[in-house]
Formats: C-alpha cells, sequence, structure tokens
C-alpha cells in the first residue's frame, strides 16, 4: 500500500461518513484515486448504484449481474468474489449507518502510464465504494407529484448498454433539463424515438392501458428497476409491451413515468412543458409503485 | 487547503516526477483527486496534450485556444488566465528536465456529491498538469518506417469535436488495434468514411497527389497538428483539400499518414493488413515532415 496521496481544494462532504478504496475504510473526505487513474484519464471504467430501504439492498443480484455484465463487455472482471463484494457493500452501508439512501461502486481500470490502449499486462482495478443517505419522504413526494422532463437529442456513444463513467452526454443533457426547470431529460434518436433518460428508464401508458418501454438493445441501459417492475407487471397480468416510441405517442399517452435505482416509478406529468395525462399522475404508475414495493418486500424478507 | 488522500494500490511511477493539482507541485507518485470529483464519476473533463521539442512547447496557443473552445462548449472557463497557465505548463516542464516530451492538462469540474446536472453553483474546477519525457528517437524511427492501422466501427458520441476525457470508445478502438499488433484505429463512420484515428488526425494523398483531410464538424476532433500542417502545406502551394474519405480510397491512395502532437506526421504503411503505397513511407509524407518541422522551427524562434 502506498502513502498518502494529496490534492488541493478543500472537500464539502460532510465529516464522519466512510468511503471504501481499494481494500480500505478511510474518511470520506480524504478518499482519492490516483491522477493517472484510467477511471479520471479515459472513463476507463464501470459504475453501479443500488438503491437501500429499510436497511435492505434493492436488487442487489441484478445490480451485481450487470455489474459483471458492463466490465465483461469492456474486458474486464470483478474485482473480487461476488462474496466479497457483498460484504463490502453491507460493511459501507453500516458503517455509514444508511438505512434509506444509496451505494455507488466504481470499477476502473487502475494506474497506469498515460496510454490510450489497455496494456498487455493491464494494471490492478481501482475499486471505490461510497454511501449516502437519502430521504425517502423526498422520494415518496416525487412519485406522489411526478416530474416534469424536456427532450433533448441523444448525442451518446453506440454502446449505452454498458453502464460506463463516460457521461458527459449525460450530464450536458441532465444540466439542460434542470436549467429548464424540469427534473430530468427524455433523450431522442435520430429516427425521433425515445430511448431514455439521462438516467432513468422511460415508459409510457398508452390509450388502451398498455404499459410501453423500449425494448433493450445497445441504445439503453438494462435498468434493474426496469427488469424488475417488467417482471412485476407480468405477473399481475397488466398488459406489457417492450417496443420504441416517438415523442409524439409520449404526449398523447395516458401516462407517462420514469424508473431508476433511486427512484422506484416516478410519474411524468409534463413533456417540454406539454401536460401528459392530464397534468397529473395516473392511476397505472400508482399500480406501478404498489408492484413494484410489494416485489421490494418480498425479495427482503428473502434476503433477510 | 486540504490535508492528504490516500488511495490503495503502490504507483508504479518513477521517483523524481512532479505533478501539478490545484495550485501544488506534488511528488507525482503521491498526486491525486477526489473520488467524488466529478472527471472521475461523469467524465466531466477537458484535456489537452502539448507536445515539446528540444524544450520548445509545440503549437502552444493553438492548444490554449482548443481548450479554452472544449471548456467553453460544456459551459466552463479556464480555470486560471492563460498566462498563468502558460507559467504553469513551463514550471512543469522545468521540474521535470523536460526536453523532448509532453505536457498533459487536464481540467474536470471538481468536486461536488455526485449527481448527473452541473450545480448552479459550480463547484472550483480541478486542474491537473502532468510531464513525461518521450524519446525523439523514437518517435523518429516511426516516422521513416511508418506504422500498421486496423479500421473500426465510430462509436463515438456526436461531439467529437470537444476534446473531453469520455474516451472509452477511443479506448476499445486503441486496444482493439494493439491486439491485433496496429499501431492505431481508424474509425469508419456509418456512411462508410473515415472519421479520425483513436487518437490521431488521418489524412491520404490521391493518385493526382492532393493531400486530403476530412472536413472539420462535430464528428472529429479539430486536430492542432492537423491545422498546422494544412497551413504549412498550402503555404507551400501543395494541394490540399478538406473532405470525406472512405476506407476503398485510402486503400486506393498513393499515401497514407497520422498526425498528432507527439506524432507529427507519420506514415501509415498498411490499412487492415493490406499495404498502402506500396507498403512504405511515400514523398509527399516525407515532405509534410519536412514541413512540419520547419513551421516549428520558426515558431520556436519567435517563442524563444
Amino acid at each position: 500500500m502506498s502513502g498518502g496521496i494529496q490534492h488541493g481544494w478543500p472537500s464539502r462532504f460532510p465529516a464522519g461518513r466512510t468511503a471504501y478504496v481499494n481494500g480500505r475504510y478511510l474518511p470520506h473526505i480524504q478518499a482519492g484515486v490516483h491522477i493517472e487513474d484510467r477511471g479520471l484519464q479515459f472513463a476507463d471504467a464501470i459504475y453501479e448504484v443500488v438503491g437501500v430501504a429499510d436497511g435492505h439492498f434493492l436488487d442487489e443480484e441484478e445490480h451485481l449481474d450487470r455489474l459483471k455484465r458492463s466490465l465483461g463487455e469492456i474486458g474486464m472482471a470483478l474485482p473480487m468474489s461476488r462474496a466479497a463484494l457483498k460484504l463490502a457493500l453491507r460493511e459501507m452501508a453500516r458503517r455509514n449507518r444508511i438505512d434509506s439512501g444509496l451505494i455507488y461502486l466504481q470499477v476502473t481500470r487502475g494506474v497506469v502510464r498515460r496510454d490510450h490502449a489497455v496494456p498487455d499486462r493491464p494494471p490492478r482495478p481501482t475499486l471505490i465504494i461510497t454511501a449516502r443517505r437519502l430521504d425517502p419522504i423526498g422520494i415518496r413526494n416525487r412519485q406522489k407529484q411526478g416530474v416534469h422532463v424536456i427532450t433533448c437529442r441523444d448525442e451518446r456513444w453506440a454502446r449505452c448498454d454498458i453502464k460506463s463513467t463516460a457521461l458527459l452526454p449525460n450530464v450536458l443533457a441532465k444540466t439542460t433539463a434542470r436549467k429548464a426547470g424540469a427534473f430530468e431529460a427524455w433523450l431522442v434518436d435520430k429516427e425521433g424515438f425515445v430511448t431514455e433518460g439521462a438516467s432513468t428508464s422511460v415508459w409510457i401508458v398508452d390509450a388502451d392501458g398498455s404499459i410501453i418501454t423500449r425494448d433493450l438493445s445497445n441504445a439503453i441501459l438494462p435498468g434493474v428497476t426496469r427488469l424488475v417492475i417488467l417482471k412485476a407487471a407480468e405477473a399481475a397480468q397488466l398488459p406489457v409491451r417492450e417496443r420504441k416510441f416517438t415523442v409524439a405517442e409520449a404526449l398523447a399517452a395516458n401516462e407517462a413515468f420514469i424508473t431508476a435505482a433511486t427512484l422506484g416509478a416516478t410519474p411524468v406529468i409534463s413533456i417540454d412543458g406539454v401536460p401528459v395525462g392530464g397534468g397529473k399522475p395516473g392511476p397505472i404508475v400508482r399500480r406501478i409503485q404498489e408492484l413494484y414495493e410489494h416485489a421490494v418486500d418480498i425479495r427482503s424478507r428473502a434476503q433477510a
């Protein structure tokens, strides 16, 4: 293990938080990576965000499955055994006293002299884990009230199925949304179809009551919450279809909503300033919220 | 200024090197950034690489112009005055005794609690500068002998004119090239036109002796070496055209070459295993090398 490394600016993070970096539990405020970490220089890194509710990890196995898949797509393996990774996640939740919140996990290619190509003998990967509390009441209120979204051109790369940290296009889209007073940006491909949100999966409910979300491909991330909701909706015999839809279809839809690990199912009440579904959350998204919470409860009990 | 930050793995960098991070000159081995630096979490960062030859910075003004432009495109400004930045670059060259080599400069959005959107009051940006020696004989030999390239599908985002660190697609292409025994990957768009290399600008010389390189757009980086060579070739009244070309045209060309800050003009002697221009460097690329060296000499004298 090397000694301390240094950076310049004072950190604004609250004291008392713990971060995990490469096998060590450190004060969050002091945790860093080397300036030649390939995560920093090349976005040569994969990440996951796992929600925690009432002390339980949400859809942990699916998140670890996806982490493994994303790493595999860029020629990497899990940085430690799945069991060891789960222990570290639990230890981070415990040390940070996370009852409701999230665990962020990032694996980079590691530290090596800068060169675009991955070396024949790659360095040891960097593993970072952080944990943060989230206010469950804030999440719940957003689920009750709904959010506004805008649409942006999808400018991302061709492999959005890989959950990499090459997120600058997502950053720019989300920032545009926030400046417009919206919560999320829906990304629209060249053919006019919505791909996904800057950090969410997108859904609509059409006039027949069919629940529609874009089918999986290289164009979107295989959302974990999306997958769990799809299964729960199918089990409840709700009509679900995985297919592309346009912005016009979304505007004409009965309902629209977004899903993500830290949001559950959150209603969309306007798109580009135009109300959707009468400008308020509809009955289907409420049903989806119930089904998702039920699915989470069952899994939590199985986990406990 | 905060205290030391810590990371886990032993560094393989040679002792005696100095890095610059946020106003401080540090032992390279100890230099780091916080784990919640947006450069690490979101590739929310811009970089430049400036070549150094015989103690002179190559095309420094053009690199600083491009840095400013890229930062502006993502809503950022230079992290300090241009004069202060130039002093820091010189100090880094001096402290690291760089006679022939490169200076790497990275500006990130800074450290703040993770959220895709840039906060209304953004954090102070992170500025990192590293310096490294390069063997001028190695560069010269490559310029004499030429290199092999392969072609790959261009999977990058829609704003490749921004020199951001969201480089994972470039990393994957360059790694594919190296595994195939090639030096560079030429990226090919959906229409079959070559955009650029994973970290170079691309050029061909057609049967009439015209020197062709792709015209500027959002699809390619405005290469600094490309620009200086274009001007030098025009001043020497060589026939130059900025337009798209296909892989088939490149294979049928008299010559092909790549340019970059740390390569100058380097001949391409095969594409996907098929020899170009008889499989050896041609007269035009040699002429371009001379013109570029002459341009560099004139500028160095003006700088001194």
